[in-house]
């Protein structure tokens, strides 16, 4: 397996992943000055040009969303997905696709100080976060005791929030950001 | 199973799912001016008070996406979806997964004049729509003569285009709506 990387890019979500997976993987960074990520041989891995893509034999994925739940499904001694019938594999769905659809651009909106029109898919940050409150309850994670890919997935995105710095969030989220880190593979950036 | 729904939403998108896997389903409308996808009854369904959401006994579910992905493996007679161990899973994934994180927002910065800026995590409609028609390739549908959620996903965002109005599109992306459009239960806007 060959995660297609930078070390300072979202492609640390799929590192992440790949990591609670047990995975073995071979790491391959392209270098964005020189446009690697663009070159023809890439953009037959993934035609977006973005970082992380996955190949995993004849297999091939971009997004981490995406990433996110092939590896899941693929480790399941690692139990980071509920079983396709099991009763949670809803909810499960639903959080790993709202990372990507709602909660990054709501929160890249928040962050580059943009507007949400209202016919986009997304609310604005505000919603969205109390949206993850409810979803997180009593936690500690999204399935209570049972931490998932789903908190790889949106819990990657409060991670990078700190990052980027500025005013510390919302109290119970921060705590989750807190939780998280202290997992040995969490998103770290290089 | 119920799905919650607007006739003049992308809740379309879900219902035209549920048609192609042959389930038996209740549509429950919401009235957006009595504002009732904002109730609190509803806003235990889906936190972001958006439609579609679907139950499915125990199981609740928000996000075209995650609708799609759950129903195509509820339903494996309607062999909407690539087995979990196939080689194609990982693309299909992809798709689904791209669908929503960036192809919906970069038509939607188009359609609303928007700048993409760079830490996006898609690129402009320009380069979206390359990605589709490579995807595409000789077509007629994304894995070739199979045709996949993925193509309700995907392809739903291009008849939407194609309902907003405004100049006709690429001729490849034209002719791989009109095919869509022949299907008994494609997309419609009630
Ligand atoms: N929705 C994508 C976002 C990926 C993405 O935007 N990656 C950025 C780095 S954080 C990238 O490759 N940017 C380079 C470019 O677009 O040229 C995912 O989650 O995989
Ligand atoms: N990413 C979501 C988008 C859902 C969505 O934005 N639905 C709109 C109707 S097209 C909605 O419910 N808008 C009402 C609102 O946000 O108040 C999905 O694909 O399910």
């Amino acid at each position: 397996m060959k995660l297609y990387y930078n070390p300072r890019s979202r492609a640390t979500i799929a590192k992440w992943m790949l990591d609670e997976c047990g995975a073995d993987y071979e790491l391959v960074p392209l270098d964005f000055e020189r446009r690697e990520h663009k070159s023809p041989a890439y953009l037959k891995i993934n035609p977006a040009g973005k970082v992380p893509a996955l190949v995993d034999g004849e297999a091939r994925l971009f997004e981490n969303a995406a990433i996110g739940l092939y590896l899941a499904d693929r480790y399941p001694a690692a139990r980071l997905a509920p079983a396709p019938d099991a009763p949670e594999r809803g909810r499960y769905l639903s959080l790993m696709v709202f990372s990507t659809s709602q909660l990054e651009p709501s929160m890249g909106d928040a962050l580059l100080k943009l507007e949400t029109p209202p016919p986009r898919g997304w609310n604005d940050f505000d919603i969205t976060q109390d949206v993850v409150e409810q979803e997180l309850g009593d936690g500690p994670y999204l399935f209570g005791d049972w931490f998932t890919a789903a908190d790889v997935l949106v819990g990657s995105m409060f991670i990078w929030k700190r990052m980027w710095g500025g005013a510390p969030g919302r109290p119970k989220l921060e705590a989750y950001v807190d939780r998280l880190l202290q997992r040995p593979h969490a998103l770290r950036m290089g």
